[in-house]
């Protein structure tokens, strides 16, 4: 059983979130492999997880692999698309990742720059807990919401 | 000699203008071989005139090369450098490009995307004529500085 190393529960209260709901649809719609075929919904999003412990076992330097910059554009798209469903406006991210793994993220609306990461040590992406991933993309996505009330007429540009 | 077939004059009147300066100035600082040691401004330039000869000798489909992307790099460094004389605004670029030659790039000033251009075909990309060049340069900062008045606010925060 690969459960045994499973970080998030199968009954996560979080899974029912719509944050966790929409990764789940965008970490599918890049699964072109069919590997989620038959997975939980709590072991499809339990590598977005990374915990002390998983931490500890990835180099401090590396490369940021195929699979971890797919999970952070899957997760871009998340947010993009939340943001979406809360405006009525159309968000689209873009993501600019050298090779050593460093980089920005950026979500755009209309004129409007409505979220901006940069992002350090790509290769160990994650978030601590599935609480604090929602958690954080929840904040975001209000921050957003608030910069595209703030600066309506650029969002709308 | 080489100068046989460069389509930039010695003399052209263009070499003069600040997107010129300021672009000859970009294409050194990534020159670091020091391949431009003492050629003439217009034999460094030239490579970004694709005249329709030019143009026809290029494959229509072809991956683009690192020259070719870092002469585009070079192109954005110049439009965010001149942006920011004109407004006092810090202005950043942002390039993503596929390996297919496709992609967008945009600077950023403040919240605020201040240029918005796709990309397509980057392995064919250049000017038809350095007068062209500096036309579309200049009505490309003039457009930047009118969003940067009209949502300042943003452009600001």
């Amino acid at each position: 059983m690969t459960t045994a190393t499973l970080v998030v529960e199968e009954n996560d209260a979080n899974l029912k979130s719509d944050v966790v709901q929409e990764m789940l649809k965008q970490l599918k719609a890049i699964d072109t492999f069919d590997t989620y075929e038959g997975w939980s919904e709590a072991k499809i999003i339990d590598p977005v997880v990374l915990t002390k412990e998983r931490k500890r076992e990835i180099p401090v330097i590396g490369d940021p692999d195929e699979i971890t910059m797919s999970r952070i554009k899957a997760y871009y798209n998340t947010l993009s698309s939340l943001i979406e469903v809360k405006t009525g406006l159309m968000a689209v991210p873009m993501i600019n990742l050298s090779h050593e793994g460093f980089g920005r993220a950026i979500v755009m609306v209309g004129k409007l720059i409505v979220v901006d990461k940069v992002l350090r040590d790509v290769h160990r992406w994650g978030f601590p807990t599935l609480d604090k991933m929602v958690g954080q993309t929840n904040s975001t996505i209000d921050k957003a919401v608030a910069l595209i009330e703030k600066y309506n007429d650029a969002a709308k540009d």
